[in-house]
């Protein structure tokens, strides 16, 4: 991009606009795994819709790539800077416009924190539902961004079940409102699905409606120890075959459990080889709790009393492990989905690979959607083979819940790093339409080049 | 079209297509009010994917456009004949691929009926939540195709909640599979979406994977009569209030009440004027129905006695009564919603309106939603401009629901007869997005023309 171009931007928007060499490598990356570090030319942080707008026509003009930016929690690079690009990140727009009671409903600005937004309905005696283990940071607009999951969406649903209406800025500048403001709503075709999920690569999100739920008035939780994973896979199953619906349903398998063990002192691993972690909600939560109690326990699993609080921490300590950023390691984090029936072929497939890779491997699992997080290591002190085993590990792990009728990815994107993945998912045509959908809407294909689809 | 385009079709589909007067004839409408009747050219029921293929490929090169219907049932003019048309019943796909209990997903042809559905999946404690009133006829396919809602999608969603994959044929033929198997998947657009409510626009629905939900282990139902609709429309709100969340919430006047009177023999209308059907279910179901008995007693309502099963009977009535076909009346339906803390102004702002422009009114809502079916009539003896000024109301009463921040359609989509209302609700640059996405799907224009979105 030419000097010029910069200075015309930083010039219309006097202290949006960041060239600082601490900015440039702040912004540059998300949480996914690196493949390369690239800088931004630039870093805006619009403080308005209109300036938001303004960035926008100023990138048309001078064909300048723009990656929007929430809190950049993302895990699959989507966020990540492109050479040429401007990051555009939205932190500054975090105003919740509205939260309407009796409608059930909030109007909020995309750089609102997940959970600001939860802490100022709760009042009201309502939730956002979508509770990414993110929430404390990630925003409501990388959220709908990546149709973000979480914990108690088993229940409650993803990020898509709670939009209602989007007001988005296109490429050229042009603001939108997609969706409506009624719980439903069929006028037209559904753009607002098709926004959310779609990574920055059609619009940016800059107003959100959604939908509240409403805070349970009882939630109870269990913390059922297994012996080993397949055994409490057969506990998801079970609870399924009872025809309870828990709103969260966590599966942690034993080397998870013994990396809490090391972060944070506790014993978990003492107590058995697996974790199932279930909380019921709502007016039936006691009697659920209690069905699924008689269903665990008669698979031999050792449940946590009721009314202790240890089930409750531990649901806490998933919620809020941000995982262990060793250097040392080379590490990454897997999220893809397999029917529920598949999990536990799933996690002996990846048991095998791993030993045949020799990688390291653990697994939690947001088992009630069927929606797994392996997470594979290397040393680093291994060199570069051992990182090329785990790139093979992983090829591998992919494959393999697509052959047991998976997705290589339940919620957290595409992004930049899983796009050589998607061709195995989706046909030619399939991936064909979406580049076409992605030329209706960025022409100049300026808005996140090189992410969320195949170009 | 040419007579030879046709004997081509015929030669290639032996069995499967008719061009009999009394099928031309039966094939020609749906149940939305009609606004010229137009005969399509032939009627093609074919027999397998192949078959649709293969109709496709013969559509796109005669250009002939294709009205794809499932059971008939839309109330929107979607599946109207269009001159030159031909019809596509899917009546004949209509097997249930498979269940998979343990999956909670099931994968069925497009013309299986919502209501067999439902019968083959009970055996196992599973439900396919949507359930349109048309339930018992109507077909998944259509209700994928127009994203149907229901009664018990104030708890469960709307089609779209329950769709995880689709099979469709494009207009070249092309068979392409959108979504993912599993519960969650983030791989890509979500063509799945794009795909749910579109009318027949953008491709022919020929496989859908659905998700299941548990069947509720307990149902309560209360029959709660207020003097008037205001009343009952405080009653919705104050159940909203309390934060308890029914599966089915209905909402009927004084004059649907008299209705049902007269077409029954019962005496509803002598019990209040206005009603609301609540039914909780789950494992709360039981204590649900108790807060909100509360809650309404407190407001003055009527409510039935615990245990009685008069409430039942008026739900079944509600989702059974397929509406009186009276020859000498000129009526239309609507659709309408707005946020739920609307509907007592709306149905104000209706009562005004049928008032003035010297028409009758009834209403019906799916209250939890705030989705209201006002049905105006005139009667055919009182002349055209008796059907002008009904014309007139309808105008009025859509402008009004827009006004209160409300949307043309609730959920029986735009079809034929609502897309003079669609410019009014969305602006020419979100109908110019729609207009180029379905010329990514249909470059030609074959599937459906002048349906759906404003072309
Ligand atoms: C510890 C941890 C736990 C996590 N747990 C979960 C989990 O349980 N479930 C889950 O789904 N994810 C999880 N994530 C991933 C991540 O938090 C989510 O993807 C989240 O939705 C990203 O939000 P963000 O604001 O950080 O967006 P970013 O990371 O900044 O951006 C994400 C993507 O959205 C785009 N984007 C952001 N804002 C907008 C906007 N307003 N308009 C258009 N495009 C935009 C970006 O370009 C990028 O492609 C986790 C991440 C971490 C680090
Ligand atoms: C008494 C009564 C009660 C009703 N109650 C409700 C209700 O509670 N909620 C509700 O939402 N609707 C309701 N409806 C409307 C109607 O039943 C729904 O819209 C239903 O989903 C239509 O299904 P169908 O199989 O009859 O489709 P059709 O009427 O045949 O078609 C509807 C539309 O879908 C298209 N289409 C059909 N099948 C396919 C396919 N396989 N692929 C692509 N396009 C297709 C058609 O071209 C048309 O545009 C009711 C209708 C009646 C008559």
């Amino acid at each position: 991009m030419q000097a010029e171009a910069l200075a015309v931007l930083s010039e219309a928007h006097p202290g949006a606009v960041s060239t600082s060499q601490e900015d440039l490598a702040m912004y540059s990356q998300d949480q996914g795994p690196v493949v390369e570090t690239v800088s931004p030319v630039a870093v805006v942080r619009p403080r308005s819709v209109d300036e938001v707008q303004a960035v926008l026509r100023w990138a048309t003009a001078h064909r300048v790539s723009i990656v929007t930016r929430g809190a950049g929690s993302g895990l699959s690079g989507g966020a990540n800077a492109t050479p040429g690009s401007v990051i555009l990140s939205l932190e500054r727009l975090n105003r919740i416009i509205s939260v309407d009671p009796d409608d059930e409903t909030a109007v909020v600005e995309p750089g609102v924190v997940n959970a600001d937004l939860n802490a100022a309905v709760a009042e009201y005696g309502l939730m956002y539902a979508p509770d990414p283990a993110s929430y404390r940071w990630s925003t409501i607009g990388g959220n709908v961004a990546t149709n973000a999951g979480g914990l108690r969406c088993a229940k409650y649903g993803v990020t898509r079940d709670s939009v209602l209406a989007l007001e988005v800025v296109l490429a050229d500048g042009t603001l939108i409102t997609t969706g409506h403001r009624t719980f439903k709503g069929v006028a037209g075709y559904d753009l607002t699905a098709l926004m959310t999920g779609s990574e920055g690569t059609l619009g940016v999100v800059v107003g959100i409606t959604v939908r509240l739920r409403y805070l349970p008035r009882d939630i109870r939780t269990l913390a059922a120890y297994f012996d080993d994973f397949p055994q409490a896979a057969a506990g998801v199953l079970a609870i399924g075959r009872a025809r309870v619906q828990p709103a969260i349903l966590e599966l942690l398998d034993g080397r998870t459990l013994e990396a809490l063990d090391g972060a944070h002192g506790s014993d978990l691993r003492s107590h058995g080889g697996s974790l199932l972690l279930v909380q019921t909600d709502g007016f039936g939560a006691a009697a659920e709790a209690q069905a699924i109690r008689d269903v665990l326990v008669g698979l031999g699993a050792q449940v946590s009393d009721e009314g202790s609080e240890e089930a409750d921490r531990l649901v806490d300590l998933r919620r809020h492990s941000r995982g262990d950023a060793v250097e040392d390691v080379y590490r990454v984090g897997e999220d893809v989905a397999v029917p529920k029936s598949q999990l536990v072929h799933y996690v002996a497939a990846l048991e095998t690979m791993a030993a045949r890779h020799g990688v390291h491997l653990k697994v939690v699992a947001h088992a009630g959607d069927g929606n797994l997080h392996p997470t594979f290591w290397v040393q680093r002190s291994d060199g570069p083979q051992a990182e090329e085993r785990l790139e093979q590990a992983l090829d591998e792990s992919v494959r393999s819940a697509l052959a047991l009728g998976g997705t290589i990815t339940g919620e957290h994107g595409v992004g930049q790093y899983k796009r050589r993945w998607l061709g195995w998912e989706q046909a030619v045509e399939v991936l064909d339409l979406q580049r076409r959908i992605k030329q209706v809407f960025d022409p100049l294909d300026i808005l996140n080049p090189g992410k969320a689809i195949v170009s």
